[in-house]
C-alpha cells in the first residue's frame, strides 16, 4: 500500500485524493489546504486527515473551528510519495522540503519539466518512470495531444503536427477571471509554448502550436492537423484511435454538438463532480484533406490528467511495471469503461 | 449619381446605406424593412426614404405610425442598383424581382454563389465585376480571408494555406442564440465550407479551413497557417500586408491584447457604431515556425465586407474602372485611414 499525501486539495488535489482512494494498492494519508475554506471542510467530511500547508497559517484553522491534525511536515513524515497540486510555480518551491523529507514527490503541468526532470504521460512513458523520485504529469492540454500523438505517431508515423488549443478561460467555479465577452491570442507571439511542452514527453514530434482564450468555463477545445507519413484512410485512423486508452468517440448526430452536452453527457453518466477524464474526440470529425488528418477533440481540464497522476504513483512507487496494466487498473477502479 | 437602393435595413444593410451616403458617386434612394421597428424608425431619422419589404404588410408601418414612401415595387424604379440584405437564403427568392425590375443587384454572402454566378472581393477581382448585373460579395470570414490571401499570394506565392476560424456565436445586439458557455464546433463534418467559398473568389488557392462558434458576441477571430512557395522573413510577410488595403496592425504592446480591446479602439476612434472595417492582424503574432508562416487576425462581422459592397457598386455601374482608386475612394469617404 503506497502512502500517498496530497499536497494542496484544490481543483486538481481533491480529484486526485479521490482517484487514489479509489485504488486498492494506494492509499491517502492526508491532503493539506492553506486555508480554512469548504473545501477543507469537505475534505474532513470525506474523511481525509487534514494538514496546513503553511505551518505558519495553521492557527486559521482552529479559528474557523476546522480541525487539523497538524502541518505539511507532520504530514511528509507519513507519506512515501506526495503529490504536489499547489499553483503552478509554487511546486518548484516545494521541492527541498520533498527531499529534505526523504519522499517521492509528483509535479503538475503548471511546473516546469526541470523541477522534475522527467515528464509523464502513461501512454508514452510509463516505463520510464519506474522507481523515480520526481515525475511531472503533463497539463491536461498536453495529456489530450500526447493521448493521441502517441498511437498514431506509431501506427503511421507523424511528420508534421499543427494544433490549435481554443482555452477555457477559467474554471466554474472561478469568478475572478476573463474574458465574458473576448477572444484572446494567448499567448500573441507564436508559436505557443505548448508545443515544446508535448516534446518534453514525446521530443522527436514536430509539433507547432497556437492557442486563444474563449468566454467559457467547462471545457477546452483542440483542432488537430497531422501530415502522417503513411497517409491512412479515416477509418483507420478512428480504429487506431479507438484501441488508445483514455479515448471516447462522441458524436454530433447523438446530439454532442458541443462542450456544453459533452459535460451533460458527464452529468448523466454519475461522473464524480461529472468529470471526463477521457480525450473526447469528435468521431464525425475525423477527415482526411489534402493528404492531411484533421480532427476536433474536447479536454475536461479540471480532471484529464487525473488517471495520469494514478499511473505516475504506480510506476515511482513501483507497483506495477506494466503500462497498459496500470492503466487499465485506474480506469477499472475510477469506473471509466 | 448611381442610385442605389437597400433591400433590408438590418445589420449589414444600414451600414451600406450610411457608406453609400458617404460618397460623391453614389445616393441612397431609399432603404426596406420588413417590419417597423426601430431600425426603420432610425432609418427616417436618418433621411433615409423608407419601403415596405413585404408588400403585404405594408399596412403595419400604418398602424406603427411609421411614414412609407410605398414598397419595395416603388423603390425599384428608382433605383439603378439593389443592395440586398435580406437573411441568407432570401436573396435568391428576390432574384427574380430584380430581373423583371431591370436593376442590378448586389447579393451578400449567405447568399450562395450560383445566385449571382460572380463572388467578389474588391482587392482579388475588381476588374471582372465591370459592368456586370448580379455580384455577391462575399461574407465578413472569406472577405477577411481573401484580404490577405491575394496580396501573400502575389508576393511569396501560397502552396497551402490552413485556416481556423473562431466565429462569434452571434451579434452584439441579438438575445436569441447561444452558446453561452461552451465551444461548439460548427461544422463537425470537417473540413468546413469557408474553404470553396474562398475559392469562389481565389479558385487557384489550396486551402483547408475548421470552424468553431464561441460565446463572443464582438468579433470573429481566423488563424492563419501558410506554406508559401518563395519563404519569407517575418518582416517581409509584415511589409506584404502593410501595403495591401484594409489591413491595420494591432500590436499586444500596445494593450490590444484581445478582440475587446480592438473594439475599444474603434469606440475611442469615433468610427460609426464602433465599426472596425479593416483586418486586425496582430502584428507581434507573425512569425515563420517550420518554414511556415503563421498570424492571428480579428475580423469585425458586422462590418468588414461594408466597403466591398461600394466598390461592387463603382465596379458594376462603371463609375470607375481601377481597383486601387476605388478602394481608396472608398476608404476616404467612410473616414478609413
Amino acid at each position: 500500500m503506497a502512502k500517498v499525501a496530497i499536497n494542496g486539495y484544490g481543483t486538481i488535489g481533491k480529484r486526485i485524493a479521490d482517484a487514489v482512494a479509489a485504488q486498492d494498492d494506494m492509499q491517502v494519508v492526508g491532503v493539506t489546504k492553506t486555508k480554512p475554506d469548504f473545501e477543507a471542510r469537505m475534505a474532513i467530511e470525506k474523511g481525509y486527515e487534514l494538514y496546513a500547508a503553511i505551518p505558519e497559517k495553521q492557527g486559521d484553522f482552529k479559528k474557523a473551528g476546522v480541525s487539523i491534525a497538524g502541518t505539511i511536515h507532520d504530514l511528509l513524515k507519513k507519506a512515501d510519495i506526495v503529490v504536489d497540486c499547489a499553483p503552478g510555480g509554487i511546486g518548484a518551491e516545494h521541492k527541498p522540503m520533498y527531499e529534505k523529507a526523504g519522499v517521492k514527490a509528483i509535479f503538475e503541468g503548471g511546473e516546469k519539466h526541470e523541477v522534475a526532470g522527467f515528464s509523464f504521460n502513461a501512454i508514452c512513458n510509463y516505463g520510464k518512470a519506474i522507481g523515480r523520485d520526481f515525475v511531472r504529469v503533463v497539463s491536461c492540454n498536453t495529456t489530450g495531444i500526447c493521448r493521441v500523438l502517441y498511437p498514431l505517431d506509431r501506427a503511421f508515423g507523424v511528420e508534421k503536427t499543427r494544433v490549435v488549443l481554443v482555452r477555457r478561460a477559467t474554471d466554474p467555479g472561478d469568478i475572478k477571471k476573463g474574458p465574458i465577452n473576448a477572444i484572446v491570442p494567448d499567448p500573441v507571439k507564436l508559436p505557443s509554448h505548448h508545443g515544446p511542452d508535448v516534446q518534453t514527453v514525446l521530443p522527436h514530434i514536430n509539433i507547432t502550436t497556437l492557442a486563444i482564450k474563449v468566454p467559457t468555463t467547462i471545457m477546452h477545445l483542440h483542432m488537430l492537423n497531422m501530415k502522417l507519413k503513411n497517409t491512412p484512410g479515416p477509418d483507420e485512423v478512428r480504429d487506431v484511435l479507438a484501441k488508445a486508452p483514455r479515448i471516447r468517440f462522441v458524436k454530433a448526430s447523438d446530439g454532442l454538438t458541443s462542450t456544453a452536452s459533452i459535460i451533460e453527457l458527464g452529468r448523466d453518466l454519475g461522473r464524480p463532480r461529472y468529470d471526463m477524464w477521457e480525450n473526447c474526440i469528435w468521431e464525425d470529425s475525423i477527415c482526411i484533406d489534402d493528404g492531411e488528418l484533421y480532427f476536433f477533440q474536447a479536454i475536461h481540464q479540471e480532471s484529464d490528467a487525473i488517471p495520469e497522476n494514478i499511473d505516475a504513483i504506480r510506476a515511482m512507487m513501483e507497483l506495477e511495471n506494466d503500462a497498459q496494466k496500470s492503466i487499465q487498473k485506474t480506469n477499472k477502479a475510477m469506473g471509466m469503461l
